[in-house]
């Protein structure tokens, strides 16, 4: 059945890759040594705040700096009239894409407030208390406008706007229409009318999902220092180095060789960490003072005014026939972009329906502009509000036609030749298999007793990325790889990108030593996102070990004054065909290096195309409390496709995190913004997360079919397991308490509003 | 004349090279920015001081660590028994070598104490205040032997031992004789008797120089981390990163792979930062401590305990015919060693006769131990004691021939094909460009007049090293490359290098980002020595250039869709042979990296064997006080051939440099010991380097005679214009006052006994 292209191996007998050493970063992280963009200090450092806007929504009549530039202690204060003019110039971020002018604005306010904490100004200080007295001093004066906070509301004409030089780009034309709808576009299969024709049983049922924030735990920082031949460095934690270089680069109209990104541990990013904030502002506050400028958020900060996800609106109509063939599906889905043009309906759409084989398909899409912060990717972003609708319409669908909703999906699974509705034709992927595991998963074949419990299940699916990544390594004397990459790692992907390497060199994953360097230091890779490190940042290690081996053999060659053909490898030993008394290991070769030619470095840089995409399951049981509405986790098993699981251990750690984050958004997790459009839970005791007391432990069961588009089968892992949880939550309360819920989060309220509908409107 | 080899590409139309651009590192330096060993700093950083030896020879009979265990703020105790126990291993650094068993028994008295300031133990504490308080409660107890302090008194049969393990290696072989002398060697070329014989003046004189230090600005510094993981991290100053990594991972007997040594910037070294001294006891101390930990020594420490270079006796026998033809040549040379074998008369015999032309030659060499700090290179090691002799008896025999002393030197010059007394053979070389330039000099030829005034010259010959360097290279997409190194930069070698790859590429210098990088980072790389890195480094830097120039023609051929035969390179512009309208510069083509396949990446690693010879001379005009015996440089003048000066100014500066250097050690430096072994001059004030207000402004003419061993001509710099000064200036005080100085320093003392001996014995 498998279609393997030119690049996959085939090998089964894997020696390193499936197997689970000790993480190389995990003795730093442990004992506290890692060192995080806070961590960060120099000799005359000094510190910088940024004022925040009260307002949602407000034309910024003036500033005046005055008093703060001259508090003892201030040593630079800014606004975005220190930041150079731009031009529209879309930018891609790898993970989103970023218009160059609305970024800069993004950085500082210029001339309007978009949403509650947007950045105004900014202090470079002394001490941080300094700076944040300095704040206080800035006068500025505002016309307070009405803010724009529901995306249907904002989408109609009547709206107040919050640009007026954004006009609706419609199937990538521009309408040249003033709206809050910066964008729309249609995918289109077959005949949607048609289909619905033929469909027994059609449901349409319409969603909202709330504003949700990835919540990593690490606050954005940035520190620079801008030198006086025009170097600037910038310390700071970020999913993608270049990324940041490159935005850095363009807001401050330098070249990208003035810039240097270093980039720091990294406590989590979800999606979060791509776009910048900060940096350029600390970048012109070290320009103007001389000095370097640190910046570290505080958690308000980060909750008021960097990229949540997107909340949504989202009507989906699906019909099946009783014998249980879907026929068509319809969607219209309004994603918020949040204060400036970007958003996650095209992603969202790319996801809803590719898990089913439908023949006719119409998806309406719309990125719409409200006073919040501008939405930021997070973890297979748009597609867990696109399931939440999708997921749970099957769900009833299966339930109508008395069928097991599993079996009903898998009837309907997309597979291979599968077209999907944005286009693209799967290659071998794994969604069946995971369906499969699912339905004979012990989990799911348990019997689940007692009174207000269900459990519900739902699927998902994320199509995952490629993009550029380089490595580069060196072979010591010792037998031991120094490898050098430029992908940030967040997941763990130093170990699963060594252990790539270690495969293709047949020596053990401890002998390599991994290092994420500054961008001066490596040949450009991409960002961190799109669960792509470990696919294509492995690859390129893939390719750096063949080229390390090739060399080897030449070295080998040269030891024993044979020739090159003469030379095999097998498990990382170098033996001659002709002689076998001729052998040495890799570390016996290594050790001659010095006398063969002198060190062995190998590179590599790739930009791979086939990328395998994702399907995850997730089996849950619940039990609802019908005095509170509070819903209890009481078992969840996520299913998924890894492709080949190069560290099973960080893939599990992966689904159990995708899970975990999906059961928050399901069941606690929204930004909760008053009708000013003030934040009113900018903190992690109102902003409610999953903690362990929460959860279960999340069972997790890997699935593994290699991709054909990658050497070692790897598919991205990290994103597809949030995709389930909000629909599969949304299925076990219905089967636990018979509510067909229709709004994230699933907070105790709704729940306990929706038990006195159906009860008759009675507590 | 010149034979030009493959390599040597013979371009003199050079757009890069040779010219004047600032300087890559210069900001950082002049606005105190660039990152000292001192200057870093962790969180919980413990501090770190050594209890040194009062005493330069004795035997340890007990250590009592136990009060200072007990101290309050105390984290951390060590002495030698805290290292592993080591067998005898020779390891090579680059200059010079070192046994490892005494290498560590250097880092920590093992048993016996051998110089003053030896190192006896270590404490890491929160201060360096209670560090040092916990010193002076750490109980030793001694029994003082004699300490053997002059060379020739340490040779003889009755001088107490340094080491009772040490015997005479004599001619590569063991003779088992228990001595102070660890080495003798011999070099011999035709028949030294008959040489004699055939001459009709012959001089033979003898010399004692001093003991001197290289007297680098910055003291020795290193901080270690030694993680939970047993990964060691060391910043340090140092010449050799990989040198640093090899040294450390011998001592602590860990695979060089646990070890990551991170070189900051390095406030010169001159041979001086070679072997490693904190490095292995920072690391213990944070293995025990658990804590980062950091030493930095004091001026004190730097001067009684880190390798000065060797003090020596020298006597030498020289005749020539009354034609002016030199006929033989011979010498004794014995070098101190210091407290440990491993000594400078093997580099001091390569270069005595060598820039002669001479058929008969005898050297016979010996290394000797004295209670002195281990000796170490320091600038063209043991050249320049051995030039004091040979230049000034040179100087006495064309004076009595009556000959113009540069006329003599050009009649007896080495040139091509001339053999060395050590063997090898010169391939094209400078000696006799830079003699005449001398003799044609303006200097030389303008009158010098007034009293007590006397002008010398002097040549100088030391033979540079290749080693293996490593380089990689990337390109951004704003045509600018970043090239990390691994050599750290003492002398501009950022810079040099970088023009090297620039004018390779056919883009400005400012359009390359070089980064000195950590030994994770980048391919094994010798020590910054031996006046390698413009010629190694740079080498790999051009290799480097070779290989993203043929990358990016295949890339140009890609954009333009025509074959890689099709592309033409001409000043960094890409163009199509056949169509002169698909023309691309380098910035162009790099702007289209990421449409034609990533990243460019080049990597090279080079171990060179043509280094070029390297050959100087100073003409130094004097007035010597007759009062105070004090000598003043009224002007001073070095020539030197660069083979092809790759950035001028830092050339010039090298003449410079190495012009003060050995100025002062002509006049005042020497390290005085007492009686007991005791150094009475360990501070730089008494310690007498020059100052500007001691020298006038060094003049430089560079010669330039390109290296047929190297594409671009290069040859090392830094060493050879310490050579000279010495005997150039003791010719000067000759011709100034007619005495004949044979001992270093000529102090104001010597210089003064030396007139009333003259005169008869009276002041």
């Amino acid at each position: 059945m498998a279609t393997k292209t030119e690049d996959y191996l085939g090998i089964e007998d894997y020696k390193v890759i499936g197997s689970r050493p000790i993480r190389h970063d995990g003795a730093d992280k442990v004992t506290g040594r890692a060192v995080y963009g806070a961590d960060v200090q120099f000799a005359g450092l000094l510190h910088g705040k940024v004022l925040r806007s009260p307002h949602a929504h407000a034309v910024i009549k003036s500033i005046d700096t005055s008093k703060a530039e001259a508090l003892d202690g201030v040593k630079a204060v800014m606004t975005v009239q220190d930041l150079p003019e731009l031009e529209d110039k879309i930018e891609d971020l790898g993970e989103g894409a970023a218009n160059l002018r609305h970024l800069r604005a993004n950085v500082l306010a210029d001339g309007k407030v978009l949403y509650h904490g947007h950045a105004i100004a900014a202090v470079a200080a002394t001490s941080p208390h300094i700076a944040e007295e300095a704040l206080e001093l800035i006068d500025v004066e505002y016309e307070v406008l009405a803010p724009v906070l529901d995306v249907r509301k904002a989408m109609e004409d009547a709206s107040p706007l919050l640009h007026e030089d954004v006009t609706t780009q419609s199937l990538g034309e521009d309408t040249g229409k003033k709206s809050n709808v910066c964008a729309q576009f249609q995918h289109k299969l077959g005949d949607v009318e048609k289909g619905f024709a033929e469909a027994d049983v059609v449901i349409e049922r319409e969603f909202d999902t709330g504003t949700v924030h990835q919540g990593y735990i690490e606050p954005q920082n940035a520190t620079s220092f801008w030198n006086q031949d025009g170097q600037l460095t910038v310390w700071c934690s970020t999913q993608g180095s270049f990324t940041v270089r490159e935005q850095v680069s363009e807001i401050l109209q330098v070249p990208v060789s003035s810039v240097k990104v270093v980039p720091t541990e990294i406590g989590g990013g979800f999606g979060g960490k791509i776009r910048i904030y900060l940096e350029p502002v600390t970048a012109v506050l070290s320009k103007k003072s001389g000095k370097p400028v640190k910046m570290v958020m505080s958690r308000t900060e980060v909750l008021q005014a960097t990229g949540p996800t997107a909340g949504s609106y989202i009507k989906v109509k699906m019909g099946a026939t009783k014998e249980g063939k879907l026929t068509a599906a319809q969607a219209y889905m309004a994603y918020e972009s949040g204060a400036f043009p970007g958003s996650w309906a095209a992603p969202g759409a790319m996801c809803i329906f590719s898990p089913f084989e439908i023949e006719n398909v119409l998806i309406d899409g719309f990125e719409v502009l409200v006073n919040k912060p501008q939405t930021m990717a997070y973890r297979a972003p748009g597609a867990s509000n696109a399931a939440f609708a999708s997921e749970t319409i099957v769900d009833e669908i299966a339930e109508k036609l008395g069928m097991d909703p599993l079996e009903f999906r898998l009837k309907n699974a997309a597979k291979e030749g599968t077209r999907r509705s944005d286009g693209p034709v799967f290659p071998r992927i794994g969604n069946e298999e995971v369906l499969k595991k699912g339905l004979n998963h012990p989990h799911y074949r348990a019997p689940l007793e007692g009174k207000n419990r269900g459990r519900g299940v739902a699927g998902g699916f994320w199509f995952n990325v490629g993009l550029k990544s380089s490595c580069s390594a060196t072979v010591n004397t010792d037998g031991t790889v120094s490898l050098v990459e430029g992908s940030p790692d967040i997941g763990g992907t130093r170990t699963s990108i060594s252990m790539q390497l270690a495969e293709t060199l047949g020596i053990g994953v401890d002998n390599i030593k991994p290092a994420v360097v500054d961008t001066d230091s490596v040949g450009e890779t991409d960002v961190t996102g799109g669960s792509r490190v470990t696919f294509a940042t492995g690859w390129a290690a893939y390719e750096v070990g063949l080229d390390i081996k090739k060399q080897m053999v030449e070295r080998a060659a040269k030891f024993w004054e044979i020739s090159e053909e003469d030379v095999e490898v097998e498990d990382g030993v170098y033996q001659s065909k002709s002689d076998p008394s001729k052998s040495l290991t890799f570390k016996e070769l290594a050790e001659k290096s010095n006398q063969t030619g002198g060190p062995v470095i190998g590179k590599a840089t790739v930009n791979p195309s086939g990328v395998g995409g994702a399907f995850a399951m997730m089996i849950v049981d619940v039990e609802v409390d019908p005095e509170t509405g509070k819903v209890d986790i009481l078992r969840c098993t996520m299913v998924q496709d890894a492709g080949k699981a190069i560290y099973p251990p960080y893939v599990e750690g992966q689904m159990q995190g995708g899970a975990a984050q999906g059961i928050g958004w399901a069941l606690n997790e929204e930004c909760a913004y008053n009708e000013k459009g003030e934040l009113t839970n900018s903190s992690f005791l109102d902003y409610r997360m999953p903690t362990c007391l929460d959860l279960p432990m999340i069972e997790t069961e890997i699935v593994e079919v290699p991709n054909p588009g990658h050497p070692y089968g790897v598919r991205g892992v990290g994103e597809v397991p949030i995709v389930p949880p909000p629909a599969a939550v949304a299925n076990a309360i219905y089967h636990a308490v018979g509510i067909r819920m229709q709004e994230l989060p699933m907070s105790p309220d709704r729940i306990l509003s929706a038990l006195w509908e159906k009860n008759g409107g009675s507590g």
